[in-house]
């Protein structure tokens, strides 16, 4: 059986896009219920302006009360945005980051207050600070399917953006459907360029089902060698530029569908149910995957 | 570009299985608004029991009220389950019907009051009376993928019955994952049984997007040659084995993601919206695909 990582985000992009903030002992309880379910790898917060995410506030918090990386066996990262972060997430214990580089200008100046190849700097900085430091850095490129302002994301821009990525030497490199609307066709393409540009890095996805191809997606990347799926229990999280949206893909249903499929997750099903019930219950939102509502098969 | 039919079933699969019933007019509004979605084959009405299915019971009046198949381009089509549903369809008009064979004992014996060796039968019958009147006759093998009372169907039951389906000569092979349960590689698998045993039937697949599997099954279905879709204007329909659970899978999320991945439906997604959220206002429920709530891309 092919392995698939799933990496639990519902503390980190879970939380960051829901109204109702949990307590810092709800978060660490989210945590410990997500690494219940099976995930041994978990990205716990964010590190970034409390201003801009109050409901991350509290990352330093949740960072320390967590084992030290490696000690449990779980891969705890957090996301950074900028040299600041990445010391703050360090100062904790925090040994994997994951850093973000938006494949359009526009998004780039609005979200992170630069342009792309500014950022790109950024990215390598940290990703430098890291060989130093002995701490994994994971690039996400945001937006590599689409943009919420540009609209539509052209290959030859995703590829200078990916051969950019590819070039500073990520440990991984994560391609996000940030505002969810890549479909299969889309995921295998542009994997593909990014295992030409970079053979061996690992690769990984980031998710929304926004426009209910998350799933489809999944499979779709799984298929062109992806082997680390971002996912959330509950598929909490919205997505900030469709109000009323689902959020990332739900961790229950990626469960089902790779299981069926003859991948091993590592994952329980009827554990990651029980988790999204109690977070969707925490946060007062529905569970937007939809295992939880009907449950496996068979029984 | 590769064209890919939707067969619209909210008339019947949909409206089947939902607590309110619509009037005879606002189900001929719900056809002629799959009309204007871009639909060319529309399951108009079932001819079934309408002690067994109300909602259905002015199958009909339905069914007489439309313009006689062929003349205004349209292929509207009935489930029927018996001879005597047959006879009561062509008697209205109707020059295309849709018969059902279940892949297990104990669902046939449960749905149809017999075994599937004798629902074969059934269908024999059916397809030669379709013979003599001119009448296009689908088969539709339902539960291929799970049933609800058995569970899993092994692999040689589902080949026993499509090779018999095969043998009998129908116009068009329907797989239907009734209580969504499916996943891509079980629709490329038994769909490869279905091509190998009879290479030149047009293929159909009827989803249901129960766990969240709809859109990558018909991602799966129609690359394996797969040309033809049920689907449901907003997924309306739920499921009778899954209370609470969403229907079929949604219209307006396949005509997105098909149209994305280049193939041609011939549907507006725009209009498709636009009904779904018609429909489920008349009906009082919430729409079940997600294309409604956050719409197409790029805008």
């Amino acid at each position: 059986m092919t392995r698939v990582e799933i990496v639990e985000v519902s503390p980190r992009d879970g939380l960051q896009n829901e109204r109702t903030t949990l307590s810092t002992a709800d978060k660490l309880e989210l945590v410990d219920r997500a690494r219940r379910t099976g995930a041994r790898r978990i990205e716990v917060t964010s590190f970034v302006r409390p201003d801009r995410v109050p409901q991350l506030a509290d990352a330093a918090e949740v960072a320390t009360a967590l084992p030290a990386n490696g000690t449990d066996g779980i891969g705890y990262s957090a996301l950074v945005l900028n040299v600041r972060g990445y010391e703050r997430a360090v100062a904790t214990g925090i040994r994997e980051v994951t850093t973000v580089v938006l494949a359009s200008d526009t998004f780039s100046e609005r979200n992170q207050g630069m342009s792309t190849l500014d950022a790109l700097d950024v990215v390598r900085e940290i990703r430098g600070r890291g060989r130093v430091d002995g701490v994994k850095v994971a690039v996400t490129i945001g937006a590599s399917f689409g943009c919420p302002f540009e609209g539509e994301v052209p290959e030859d821009r995703f590829t200078s953006v990916a051969a950019a990525v590819a070039d500073l030497g990520a440990d991984e490199v994560c391609l996000a459907d940030t505002i969810g609307v890549a479909v299969p066709s889309d995921v295998e393409t542009r994997f593909g360029i990014l295992r030409e540009l970079s053979p061996d890095v690992p690769m990984r996805i980031h998710l929304h089902d926004t426009r209910n191809t998350g799933v489809a997606n999944a499979v779709a990347a799984v298929r062109s060698g992806v082997r680390a799926l971002d996912a959330s229990l509950g598929g909490i999280g919205g997505c900030p530029f469709a109000p009323g949206a689902s959020g990332n893909v739900a961790t229950e249903d990626l469960v089902y569908t790779l299981h069926r499929m003859g991948y091993d997750t590592g994952l329980d099903l009827g554990e990651a149910i029980a988790h999204a019930e109690w977070v969707t219950g925490k946060l007062g939102v529905p569970v937007s995957g939809r295992l939880a509502k009907v449950g496996g098969f068979p029984r």
